[in-house]
């Protein structure tokens, strides 16, 4: 009996949207206000979502507690209050964008969580822009 | 890479459920308060998903500014402060019902969206009615 | 020892914003949108509030479950799925803007509540747009 | 053609995590907080989900009214403003968990719609924690 | 130049409203499903609100940072998960009622913010009711 | 007859917090992450409430769509996607906190609405951390 559950947590960073292989003109065009060189910044709000059994023992897929500290040890820590191009590794040749930041992070859980769980991220940028990773048709 | 994007939008409008081929008195028992022949409204919440590859040259399934701004001119545009019985000729012969409201705003989408992304549709008509289309198991 | 308490409630409705003492010109040039004849609607949020005392017989201000009926019955029932400018008398004579909703929902309320608690009404018409009667500085 | 509608509702419960089977030590060291024998309560957000044809009479999956007031009848007056570990049969010999909880919503109300439609539960324990059944990939 | 800050914080919890000096009638009466003797619980949000001088040197009226921690060790120790009746001391003789909890928690604070912050309290019991205490005119 | 009139708002920047006059170890004492070097940012949420009387012949206190524009021109365009410490001089020689920012857009707002109509700001960082300017108590 399987079922899905979703931890929902939150993180502030800042980030600029450029492609260094690109002109400015082109970068600007493309990016427009995102490429702005000093930056701007987001509230992410995170969904993980978790499937598996539900273990007749505990009444519990995962124990929400051990996800919740699983989210603050290895992504809230990396990405609160940073800035995503300068602060975090991941991004020296990623751009930032809502698109990889769901990668990377679905990439580091992935390693954390037990491969019997399937994952999947959903990542707002802002009320209204949000990114779900891997794709749900 | 598969990523799917998210983007919210609003619309407020006008509507009344009203099946012509009945009787008043079918109407009434069937649609109750949403036949009022005076029209009622909502205030709609719409989001709009896209999937398809990540760009890595831009780190974009596709652009929010573009979706945002092909919602605007195909969707607000027609619908905002708008009756939809009277003054949107794709429910001249269908009821204006959320889920022929998300069948109608698909329809339009999907022939401005490239095939390659896969379309769907999400519309809270009230804080807790919705529908999705194309139907989501 | 005096508290307030507030208590939320929702209706749908369908308006018009239009000044029948003025030509179609001028209706159209300050209402814009809200001016289409055959009307628009939003669901409206509504927040009532109550100050007094706190009885210490039961910890309530004012009971919740008699607020959420007298809610209900006087202001759901008159206005959730209505036309506000043709199914409510309320608004022959008076421009159903979300102020003017706002002062006769008071009036309403205020002559069923008694006199010994304070009442004040907010009304959110879009999720970007709220009224609060009486003012508040 | 068929679409999914979702209709959200809420209901008030108590309840307490712990396996009889257990010392009160295993008790405490995996349910920690939610263990504690005088219980705690949550204010549960349920959203229904049914996947079926839209009628093209009503352009209607299913009448919205109806299924509000089943969810009312078969789940708020079992589930609100109760002790679920005492006041509900079905949490006799099952542990409350929000997994439980949402596979005894689900196993009711598959009973009462008729099985030509899809049928899903998601349910917010808080605003941070979810469960879907069956799971969603 | 004063202004007011607001941190929002959250805990869960049991309780049952319940007048010793009545008969099982009256408090039947008066509560009704929340008088229930196996309790309920919900999930409170809370808004602790703090009004001073905006310091010319930090830019603040407060560290947010040391309020919510305040809020932590103060509030939600002694709150989240606990039954509001058997285990809050505050609780023995007063009613749980969401009125006298602001006060509780006002008490609380009051003794561990310096008197020059003004304080107020706002306190969600469900997303439909809500307590602000001192009264708010 | 005076009623408040609130719109929302919303835009996304990035900041830092540091007093230029303290040693590295001082602001990083006081202002931890928020000290950043390389930024980090935040979608801010912006209402803005005028009171006034009602007018009679419109039902507005205020027109909201001049409200809306002037939150546009005015704020957003200045705000919106900026470095706030690099890309607005009003933070030159002011610590773009929470409230320095609310007094900020006061003082923008203060000059473009006419005197007539009391002003206030309630400016959300995150969803928890908010202010109000002028101070409500």
């Amino acid at each position: 009996m399987k079922a899905s559950v979703i931890r929902k947590s939150h993180f502030n960073a800042a980030h600029r949207l450029h492609n260094r292989k690109w002109s400015e003109e082109k970068n600007q065009e493309v990016f427009g206000l995102c490429n702005n060189a000093n930056y701007h910044g987001h509230n992410y709000e995170l969904e993980v979502k978790l499937t598996g059994e539900i273990d007749p023992e505990t009444g519990y897929v995962y124990d929400m507690k051990l996800l919740a500290n699983l989210i603050k040890m290895e992504i809230e820590e990396r990405f609160d209050h940073k800035n995503l191009n300068l602060d975090v590794p991941d991004f020296i040749d990623l751009i930032p964008s809502a698109e990889n930041i769901s990668v990377v992070i679905y990439d580091i859980l992935r390693q954390k969580i037990e491969s019997e769980f399937d994952l999947s991220i959903k990542l707002w940028e802002t009320p209204r822009n949000c990114v779900e990773y891997p794709a749900k048709i």
